[in-house]
């Protein structure tokens, strides 16, 4: 029996995706941060879109699109998110949402086997919560004080889902319907581009520790003041921040990630001797126990810069665990990608994905397309047509090897 | 011949020092800056217990408080400021002034054999230009751009001179009748009190380099970009600090100092590698030649930490030379203390004064007195009265034994 072959659009894709950054269309980005005017018009226009190519769509009352392939019993479900941070890319989240509408369309015009529903999650880029959209569709977000979370205007979640109208019954994972998860994404990152790859076979999403460390001094007159008479908390942070960059460079890992990103030192001026300093440490990894390793080092250092006049404490402010992706599906995308000529790049993703959730639910893959410059989060984000088009026909291509 | 004993009124130094602290009175400090009301005001006020003292006083357009003694043709100088930083304490500057008001009352009153003229400088503090009376009282001001300058909310110095109403001639420094300045001023730091002394003898001023190290690579997420390919300004910045740290400390005399008080890491986030991360360090010694290699150091480092991706520069923005005090009139000091039962701790001024300006026209010399805790430019600043009282005699002392 030849194979199927699901022969995407690419036309009608990138109309699907130019027409998805119309909705607040930022220069060459979007600014549509979740439950905005511009994302709520952006989710309806997507309903009718699945509705136009057959799927039985819906938003949900957490703002997620959903579109359900009419007549199976089984189905891939594919998708992203279409939410963007503030000033963002125009495919950051949309290519993986608008590659599903594509691919589920082409499926039910080409009467394929394939089975696809398709997913818009809401918020992943955390206005409210990150994830908020994917977690309840998994069942795992914590309903209880929902309403009264708040983004950074003060803007209530509550009022949010009140205020877009959205009021459909949850979507939900099927267990019995749902086979896998397929997210196609841009890449955020350079990797694709420097070694000329094409397309990404991401193995896992890293874990992250994210960590504040304080050390606490007393402020006095740097001119009059005698050195051994300080408590100078910025000269300690100074020196536990080296140690810091010591111990993740010999203990890393090859694809260890880690920053210093935050940095402030009281009072902040020339003359007067830091009173506190802090800085934030974030470090990531595929590797849960090398995390653990890693933030055991970073006690151990506390503790001994701790010592002296000058107190310190390490505080952990975010802690996420790695989220491994299938293996078998993850080489069912290398083997489409191989047929179309591209030989794939395994990598880890560095930065989190509805994946990342949904994967502890159902075995998910990711497929990454190169970002131009690594650029994202930014309106500069883009992607060639060539590469949008390749993924596409790529996915669809693992779609059709994995129908049942 | 016996000794003239200029016997001092403790009682009346402590009432005028109170006095001139109800003029912005803050709490326990002042708040007095330079061409406020409250510093017209109690200058004003200085003025006319000067006048009241026998003094022949008036305040020149400048601000400079100027008593001189009737009579005369030679005569010690006496004084300090008596503007405040913001918020700051009662005694910065205003114990001086008082200290010369309360000698030269006595000196008229006993019909002492000195001569001593008194002089509170305006703005020591630099709201608009540091030490800009005593610069004018030496005639070493930039007269030029004078009135264009304006202090952090907006207000011109031309404005700030005329709306005064002080319009008197120029106080100038006399080279054929000042014969030394003398100035006295709590120490502002915490040396006097580790070591139990009540009278500091100041060897010097110290001199001042003040420079920012700046650091510029490239914003990028700090998940998916990996560490080769990183332009990580705040890494090559703390790598640096440290260097800075550890060349200072092997490099030092006994009395240097300096500071790393100002760190400043772009765009502050912690999941985006540092795209710009600049320090301001500060140093301090009696030593030019030493400030000079220190410097030279800083400029090897900067050179060496620039050779990567991340380029470094440096910019010197403050430079002062030290200013030694006379050793003689130190002596006298030392001499007049050890009269009262003290033996004076010889030490240098980790923070400038008006003495560091008037040094370099005529031979000056500087006495200490503790300050509690080491506090200064802080409305918590205070000396015990017994302090502030033998302070005085000392000066007194000092003054008889320097009498023509």
């Amino acid at each position: 029996m030849p194979e199927t072959v699901i022969e995407i659009n690419p036309q009608r894709l990138l109309t699907d995706l130019r027409q998805l950054a119309t909705f607040g269309k930022l220069g060459t980005g979007v600014d549509r941060p979740a439950f905005s005017q511009a994302d709520i018009a952006a989710r309806r226009w997507l309903e009718g879109r699945m509705r136009e190519a057959g799927l039985q769509a819906a938003i949900d009352r957490c703002g997620n699109v959903y579109g359900r392939s009419p007549g199976a019993s089984k189905a891939l479900l594919i998708g992203s998110h279409s939410d963007s941070v503030p000033k963002g890319g125009w495919l950051d989240g949309a290519l993986g949402v608008i590659y599903g509408l594509e691919i589920a369309r082409t499926c039910l015009e080409q009467k394929s086997l394939a089975a696809v529903d398709v997913v818009s999650f809401e918020d992943e880029e955390g206005r409210y919560i990150p994830f908020l959209g994917v977690k309840s569709f998994c069942g795992v977000l914590d309903e209880k004080s929902l309403a009264a979370i708040r983004d950074s205007g003060g803007r209530s979640l509550g009022e949010a889902m009140s205020a877009s109208g959205f009021d459909g019954a949850p979507a939900c994972f099927e267990p019995s319907r749902h086979v896998a998860y397929l997210e196609a994404h841009i890449e955020q990152g350079p990797r694709l581009e420097a070694t000329r790859r094409r397309i990404g076979v991401v193995s896992g999403i890293v874990g992250i520790r994210r960590v504040r460390l304080t050390a606490r001094g007393q402020a006095d007159h740097a001119g009059t003041t005698p050195m051994s008479m300080r408590k100078d908390a910025g000269a300690v942070l100074m020196r536990l921040a080296n140690r810091v960059l010591d111990s993740f460079e010999s203990m890393a890992a090859a694809d260890t990630v880690w920053n210093i990103g935050v940095v402030d030192v009281q009072p902040g001026a020339a003359n007067v001797v830091p009173a506190q300093a802090s800085m934030v440490v974030e470090f990531r990894d595929m590797d849960a126990a090398l995390l653990e390793r890693l933030l055991a080092r970073l006690l151990e250092l506390v503790a001994q810069a701790g010592r002296g006049a000058v107190s310190m404490e390490l505080e952990e402010i975010a802690r996420i665990e790695p989220a491994p992706m299938d293996r078998a599906l993850g080489g069912v995308i290398a083997e489409a990608s191989r047929q179309h000529g591209e030989e794939a790049l395994y990598m880890q993703s560095g930065a989190g994905h509805d994946a990342m959730i949904i994967s502890r639910t159902v075995r998910s893959a990711m497929l990454f397309i190169p970002s131009i410059g690594g650029r994202s989060h930014d309106i500069a984000e883009d992607t060639s047509e060539a590469d949008i088009v390749l993924g596409c026909r790529v996915l669809a291509s693992a779609v059709e090897k994995l129908a049942p």
